[in-house]
């Protein structure tokens, strides 16, 4: 707070202008009643304030003592004044109006695409922020509940005293060495040879898929899109410019001769997908479909990005290898992250590639935020070098395990004809099918009535389609409550069928879809 | 590396394959030979590696045998097999040649942009990491010495303890509710008013000129540009396929009239200047002429996009208030950052503009990497809060002033005639000019062999100039070398201009260049 400006006009009462103590209470009165002085903010001691405003102390002294007087901070002696807690309800200051600059024009192309597509997201999406009563399906995150925290911790406190002063000064934008060196060893369990050179470190999946468009597309190209499919990544693709082509999903994956007919008519610049657990069916693709596809996408010459989600979160049989461990030629980009199997909130993923793209990636990298926190790579490493992980990992896939097995009995035992679902087989979530012409947005509506939440399947889908579907994501819901929650969901459906007429709702915060 | 996958062949003998054990073993050294099992990671245990193999126990750990035999790994009893710290210089097994893909074809317009900047810049201005005997004022980055790493260590670790859970998951784009707060409360000091809804947390400066170009840029638009400017900024606008045009400095400051012609014929998108802290010269544009810069960019209806490097580095007087402070209309986009004053490593910084534009910037955040890592902003806060960074902003001040004073007193003293210099008010850094038909680049390599380093000054212009000047950053000098180096800096100029040829030296890694 120190050096705070406040203009005085020193001209005086002869020229009716309020006393000096008068203007420094007003000014300071106004920022607290538009919150730029936070409640609880010391104010500069009057010495200070006095000082930078040159005017005499008792003037500045007499300021305050109105402010504590009238409410609006509050005095401890020894300690200096305070903004208080609650500001009186005074009249609004509004800042003086002036014609406000309209941005409307200046937007680029891209954020027109941005804002148009989270406009249709909250016309049929918005799925409320977890509350008392409320059984959430929609989340798609991982359970923080389960949070290692307090090993990370001391994992965290330990690296900034060893490393700490290199690891806060600026760092080159291919990521922190040893943490490529440990990625390389770690992607052999999912049958994946990458060198270190061949791994560059990102702010978790969605800056890979940033990296990705912008290093390759440009504005009209296409891009082929298993469907459903990831909502993030297809909004960083169109954000982008990119034309999208859907392809559907056959036997647990991109159904590859739909590709190569797609090619005969088209040519897309890359095709997404998410061979292992995917979002939101949960399904893997199987072994030979991935061969199968990967021949089709080497003969095209079509670079293919591979969404890994998380390798390690799987139920039952093991997902074959990454389409990347086929990749001979080098046309497969592979996205990981951490933020499934440990902490969403440290943004850390990576991308594998050819080198020569890698160099590219590093490049816009290095041009989007010069690198990753060279803080929290170091800390990953040393949590995963001392095994934390894999104690970690262990013990939330069996739970995660438990909570799918619970959703998957649930379903069978609750759910009405007609309706059907994924089995599955990795990840956080299943895509749930409700019977012809019913419409997933006005179960929502019911559901929530009901305490029971979800993601309208819509969302994953390219223009429209997938009304009928809904994602339901078991990880974050404690075992306790999915049944009651598929109970729930149950009489939501068979209500909409009765009555399916939309109910008009007040707007709530709203959960990021992940 | 629990779960490696090794294939195996197992038809045996007979059919002229080596045994099991072998193929194991000859898979593992492959591996360890092309650096994708590191030195000192530990081999699966035999048991697991067995059991995921469908294999004998005593078949994996013959292999392990003889790779510790043949000195690809070392056995530690109770422990494991652990990969060697030297492996033995093997024969190159190289992976199996096949047709790599050519993605040279395939890259976007921007990366090709990126790419022919990178490799322009590398051509003239890379400049070598700081070495033993070198004394380099090519940083323009804080002093990792005076870094308050253990305070941070306590804060970060208390914040992990007390709200780890919340900040490890996924977080609103807009950031730590919080720290918005506090910024709001901060940048009062610099005259700054501005809501907390009116700032949005992003990963550096860097990120915030990323997010205001493709919120407001299109390929093709024109961005006038204070000259000299700072380098990232210039590619990042590039990038996204700005034309730019460049604004001479004048008076400490961009040249409002030059502007103003400028806008006669031009329709800029936007206009960048850094009016106070100035990178490269270290300039204060005066308050007149902020007032004069504003009033055109406001008739103009140019919205302006202000770096403020960091409003707390000054020398001598304060600078007067932001542009963003005479913003009545909401034209001006501010960009902070705590890498200057703080941490470059945590990567924070925060963008302040109308209401309306932040929500479009979120957005464009939002698709970029979701948020910033909650964790880390919430340490700052509490770092600011407990007014540790007050603390540390006197003391770094003090130091960076004194090697400031130092760096002047020692030009003034040795450089040849014909040298001139800026004088530094703020920031990191100064731009010396050298006599006419110089080049910086010429005097760079006579530097190095000297002992002695800096930033060429065409960095900082656009398309060409500048050639003749260079910039010195002081911030990360010990104070005790300053004089030294600026002693060799005047030995290599004067030798440059007694032999103005070209040195072909070897290229080394160099710095990032901020």
């Amino acid at each position: 707070m120190a050096g705070m400006r406040i203009p005085l006009d020193r001209r005086g009462d002869r020229a009716g202008r309020p006393p000096l103590a008068r203007q420094i209470q007003v000014h300071i009165e106004r920022l607290i009643s538009q919150r730029l002085l936070a409640p609880g903010v010391k104010l500069p001691a009057t010495r200070e304030l006095a000082r930078d405003l040159g005017v005499n102390r008792t003037t500045v002294a007499l300021a305050y003592d109105e402010l504590v007087a009238a409410g609006w901070a509050r005095a401890h002696v020894g300690q200096g004044t305070f903004v208080a807690d609650q500001a009186p309800a005074a009249l609004e200051t509004p800042r003086p109006a002036a014609p406000r600059f309209d941005w409307t024009g200046f937007l680029s192309k891209s954020a027109q695409v941005i804002a148009a597509d989270a406009r249709r997201r909250q016309g049929y999406s918005r799925v409320p922020r977890p509350a008392p009563g409320l059984i959430s399906f929609a989340g798609g995150m991982p359970d923080s509940g389960l949070f290692p925290t307090d090993a990370f911790r001391r994992v965290l406190n330990r690296v900034i005293r060893d490393e700490g002063r290199e690891l806060l000064q600026y760092y080159p934008a291919r990521g922190y060495a040893p943490l490529r060196e440990y990625l390389a060893g770690y992607l052999l369990r999912f049958g994946l040879e990458a060198r270190p050179d061949e791994i560059l470190i990102v702010n978790g999946s969605q800056q890979g898929f940033d990296l990705i468009a912008r290093t390759l597309l440009d504005p009209g190209d296409f891009v082929a899109i298993e469907q459903p499919s990831y909502p993030r990544a297809i909004q960083v693709f169109r954000a982008f410019g990119a034309q999208l082509l859907p392809v559907p999903m056959v036997d647990g994956g991109l159904h590859a001769e739909s590709l190569e007919r797609l090619l005969e008519r088209q040519s897309p610049k890359l095709v997404y997908c998410q061979p292992s657990a995917h979002n939101p069916t949960g399904l893997s693709m199987p072994a030979p479909v991935r061969q199968r596809l990967y021949e089709v996408a080497a003969r095209h010459r079509l670079p293919v990005v591979e969404d890994g989600f998380d390798g390690t979160l799987f139920y039952g049989e093991r997902p074959p290898a990454p389409l990347k461990a086929l990749d001979r030629a080098g046309l497969v980009v592979y996205i990981g992250t951490f933020s499934k199997i440990l902490f969403p909130g440290l943004r850390l993923g990576w991308i594998v590639a050819a080198p020569e793209l890698i160099e590219r990636l590093e490049m816009a990298k290095d041009l989007s935020d010069i690198h990753t926190s060279p803080l929290i790579q170091a800390a990953v490493y040393h949590f995963c070098r001392q095994r934390l992980l894999d104690r970690h990992q262990a013990r939330v896939l069996r739970e995660y395990a438990r909570r799918r097995n619970l959703l998957l009995a649930a379903l069978a035992e609750r759910m009405p004809d007609g309706v059907s679902w994924t089995t599955s087989q990795g990840g956080f979530s299943l895509l749930v099918t409700l019977p012809e012409s019913m419409d997933a947005v006005v179960v929502l509506e019911r559901a929530l009535a009901h305490g029971v939440a979800f993601t309208p399947g819509n969302a994953f889908f390219v223009d429209g389609g997938g009304e009928r579907t809904l994602r339901l994501a078991f990880s974050a819901v404690p075992a306790a409550q999915i049944d009651e929650g598929v109970k729930r969901l149950a009489e939501s459906i068979r209500e909409a069928r009765r009555q399916p007429e939309r109910i008009v709702r007040d707007r709530q915060p709203a959960v990021p879809l992940v």
